[in-house]
């Protein structure tokens, strides 16, 4: 058996500790992370591919053109999207492909792959969110209510997903999202192999 | 919140070990076991509502009559069957509700219900399944081929279900049903309402 990985879509709002429990999950090598192209210049301490593949606009549109970016979006004149390059070929290898993308991206991502499993993590409340957001300390109240207010769109479709689950705790946040991958790669669809295999073994 | 119980149907050929992994899901009071119905008399030893619902034919009839029985068959001049009512009230109470009926009972069950979570218990193998029935010792070899070529029959309809898993080791089997269990209850089309409680509490 050369089982092919699946592709796991996550979203959800600044603040609802996404990132967090990606790093837990992502600590099993089952797992690859995809990482964003984009055509903005490397920071000071970025990686090409680690933090971005830095392309330039031409080669960018290239990939565009030849339908070889799964979802892209232009941003501050520079294009950030998702290579299925990358994708497909750890697909292959039997590595579950994990995306951190926004929803509209998601929902690109939906249209062309059918057998994309989406989860949108929920905060427990948006008062818990402005909690986390003001403890960040990071930014100023105005700020944060600009992101309650984007956060409360974004919630708005999380219906759109397979999965809606929510971030209070996150130990439990983990468990749930390992249960989902756990669940999904039961999905008879990917299975069908298995019936074979357990009556030709006789 | 007073969430509403899921349904969840287990199918699998007589050998798979569905009964023992049941027995283990069964303990957490959340869920209930639906008992099916029966116009055969009671065996020495077996109790009303807990092997069988004991109904005379008037009475089933009647609820077949009524579209009560989510799924019936007859067989050797009775009948047998899945009587709605036990089931709505349990799921009203947020239990989730286990039928452990065979193939067409469960597609009966797929057509009336779009929202029952169907999962179909694999042996390993052929092979081992033969194993298991020999070690009963309860049954002749004929018998035991003749299982062996029923189930053959069951498995080919696996990939109907939602879910196809293996019951290779019980303690792993366990826990995938219970990562399916989980998952479901994170379906989105389950969990609107938490949109709105999160957006509400601001």
């Amino acid at each position: 058996m050369n089982k092919k990985g699946m592709l796991f879509v996550v979203s959800g709002p600044s603040g609802c500790g996404k990132g967090t429990v990606l790093g837990e999950i992502l600590k099993d090598d089952r797992f690859y992370y995809s990482v964003s192209a984009t055509t903005r210049s490397p920071r000071e301490g970025e990686r090409d591919g680690v933090n971005y593949h830095f392309l330039t606009r031409e080669k960018f549109e290239e990939l565009i053109g030849n339908g070889e970016m799964l979802e892209y979006a232009e941003y501050c004149g520079n294009y950030y999207g998702t290579p299925l390059t990358y994708i497909d070929k750890k697909l292959s290898e039997g590595k579950h492909v994990i995306l951190e993308i926004e929803v509209q991206g998601a929902m690109n991502v939906r249209k062309l792959r059918d057998d994309a499993v989406l989860i949108f993590i929920l905060p427990p409340s948006l008062k818990e969110l402005r909690r986390r957001l003001e403890k960040r300390g990071t930014e100023s109240a105005e700020v944060v209510e600009k992101r309650i207010s984007a956060a409360s769109e974004e919630i708005r479709t999380a219906d759109k997903y397979d999965y809606i689950m929510i971030n209070g705790e996150l130990e439990k946040a983990v468990e749930d999202f390992r249960s989902i991958i756990t669940a999904a790669e039961m999905y008879s669809g990917n299975n069908k192999y298995l019936i074979d295999e357990v009556l030709n073994d006789a």
